[in-house]
C-alpha cells in the first residue's frame, strides 16, 4: 500500500463513519427527540460512544451538523428538481421537501430557543442556504409564467413553515399542495 | 308611558348599553390586550365601570362573552356571503373573514391557557359554531363544481389558522388568497 493511498483510504473510512453518525443522529433525532442518549445514536451508526464525542465533543455540535446536513441537502434538491421537472412543478416539488423539512425537525426548535450559543448560526445557516434555492426555483417558475408575480421568497417559507407545524402528516402534505396549486397562474 | 312599553325601553337601553361595552371592550382587547383595564373599557363605552362590574363580575366573563360575540359574528357572516356571492367567492370571503377573527384574536390563546374554568367552553363553542357555518359554505361550494372536494371543514379551520398566526396582516392576507385559490377547481 503506498503512502498515497492510504491516507485516502483513512479519510474516505473517517468520512463514512461521519456520514453514518449523521445519518443516525438524524433518525435517532427524529424518534426520539435531540436529547436522545448518545449510545443510542453511536450503536444505530454501528460506532463507538468514544467515535461520536471525538467529532462532535458537545452534543450541540452534533445536533448543529444534522441540521446542516439536512438543510444542505434540502437546497440541493433544488438543482434535482429544476433539471427534472417543469417550472411550476420543481417550485412545487421543493416546497413538499422543504415542509418534509420543518416536519421532521423534531426538537430543534427547543434546542434553538435553549440559549445555548452553538445553535446561534443555525436560522442564519437556514436562510442562507434555502433563502437563494426557493429564489432560483420561483424566478424561473414566474419568468416561465407559471406561478403568481406577487409572492416573495419570503411568503413562501412563511407560509409552508407555518402550515407544516402540525403534527398530522396527511394532512400537511394536503394542504401544502392546496397552497402550491393556489401559485399557480390560472391558464 | 303605559307599563308595557316602559320595560321594552328599559331593556332595550340596557342591550344597547351591553353592545356597546362588547364592541368597546373588543377594540381595546385587540389594541391593549385581555388585561387592559376596565376603566379604559368603561370609558370608551361611555359607561361607568360599575356598569362593566354588574354585567361582567369577572373579566373572564367579558373575555368570554367578547370572544363569543365574535364568533358569533363570523358564523353569521356565512349566510350574508352565501346570499351575496357564488359558491366560490362566498367560500373564500369567508375565509378571510375567519382569518380575521383569528389574527385579531390578541391574548385569547394566552387566556384559553390560564386554565381559568370560564374559558373552558370557548374552543368547544368555537368549533360548534364555526364548523358547521363553514360545512355549509364547502358544501355548497363543493356542489357547485367549484372546489375541489378532498378537503375537509377541520382542514380549511386549521390550515387558515395556521396560515393567520404571523402578524404581518398584509401577508397573511395574500397567503389566505393563495390558499383559498389553490381550493379552487380549475376550468
Amino acid at each position: 500500500v503506498s503512502p498515497e493511498i492510504e491516507p485516502r483510504r483513512v479519510r474516505s473510512d473517517a468520512q463514512r463513519n461521519l456520514a453514518s453518525l449523521l445519518d443516525a443522529a438524524k433518525d435517532v433525532f427524529a424518534t426520539t427527540g435531540v436529547d436522545a442518549p448518545v449510545r443510542e445514536i453511536a450503536a444505530r451508526a454501528g460506532v463507538g460512544v468514544g467515535t461520536v464525542y471525538r467529532h462532535f465533543p458537545q452534543r450541540a455540535d452534533l445536533v448543529v451538523a444534522v441540521f446542516r446536513t439536512e438543510i444542505d441537502a434540502c437546497a440541493a434538491s433544488a438543482a434535482d428538481f429544476t433539471a427534472r421537472l417543469g417550472p411550476g412543478e420543481a417550485l412545487t416539488a421543493w416546497l413538499h421537501r422543504y415542509s418534509d423539512l420543518i416536519a421532521t425537525k423534531h426538537g430543534l426548535a427547543a434546542a434553538l430557543h435553549s440559549g445555548d450559543p452553538a445553535f446561534e448560526p443555525l436560522p442564519d445557516y437556514f436562510t442562507a442556504r434555502l433563502g437563494p434555492a426557493l429564489g432560483q426555483l420561483l424566478d424561473r417558475a414566474v419568468g416561465a409564467g407559471e406561478i403568481r408575480p406577487d409572492v416573495t421568497v419570503d411568503d413562501l417559507i412563511s407560509a409552508v413553515r407555518e402550515l407544516s407545524g402540525s403534527g398530522d402528516r396527511d394532512r400537511v402534505d394536503r394542504m401544502v399542495g392546496v397552497f402550491a396549486e393556489g401559485l399557480r397562474v390560472r391558464v
